[in-house]
């Protein structure tokens, strides 16, 4: 721990992955909610995964390792690479450019079959680094979350595409 | 990228710290999901949580620092430390004792003022080093997620306790 000026920071926290995203989707086919990935975990952790089966939907948390250099130095998006949508902070946004890369997907978990899961809904290209799985816990549930109107107007044209 | 066997692994993935929480809580307090927390982020990144205040919740991933050594090779536990629900694997539950010591809670957004989010029921220990910040996503919403029994039964101790 460093103090700088009045900030405590931690500079080179490491993490390994515990294993990678297979998937034959590429580019953005992978945002398709519907797209099934495998995810193959080291084959140490079969034990470490008992019981997950019983959880319907699970958290996957992977490192974006493609996002390097400038691109985790911005501070300002347009959401979803949309230029009509006035930019906003990357902390504000879901777009992969961040300080830290680190992607977080809940899906839905199909199947538990020694070393691998299958998952419905991933959207990380084939041969990302996963960093841990967790459960979706009912108390990770908000009903009534308000959301910035710019994703009101997205969430509307999407709806009509699909419809 | 290490190719071992059949596992793409990648290690030494390294990651800085954007701020660190501020709370009062001790131990088990943290626990109390009405607990308000303030996280301190880095000054230079007030320009990149422009727009993230019409969110009403955020994801808060944090890196439990403590949890070094031994502690990052379990592979099973007692879910909430409750021994007497049998041990399950790590990544079945939502423990500490992880691989990568990743933190993730859902957590209501009070205020922004500068660097400093003011949020209430974040679930992490004074001066945690902060990795991310997300905006909670109507997409994440799962509203017929399945969970094991006894994360139910758990559930009903709880609701009979605070009722």
């Amino acid at each position: 721990m460093e103090n700088k000026g009045r900030i405590l920071l931690m500079k080179g926290i490491k993490l390994e992955s515990i294993g990678y995203v297979v998937t034959k989707a590429v580019g953005r086919e992978v945002r398709d909610r519907s797209n099934i990935s495998k995810i193959v975990l080291i084959p140490d952790l079969v034990e470490a995964l008992e019981g997950l089966e019983d959880f319907s939907h699970i958290f996957v948390i992977f490192w974006m390792h493609e996002i390097v250099g400038e691109n985790r130095r911005m501070t300002k998006v347009h959401p979803r690479g949309r230029r009509e949508i006035p930019r906003i902070g990357i902390f504000g946004t879901r777009t992969p450019f961040r300080r830290n890369p680190i992607g977080l997907t809940l899906v839905e978990l199909l199947e538990v079959k020694e070393n691998i899961l299958v998952v419905r809904g991933l959207d990380a290209f084939n041969n990302t680094p996963v960093l841990d799985i967790k459960p979706f816990d009912p108390w990770d549930v908000v009903e009534d979350a308000k959301v910035p109107e710019w994703w009101m107007r997205l969430e509307r044209e999407r709806s009509r595409k699909t419809s």
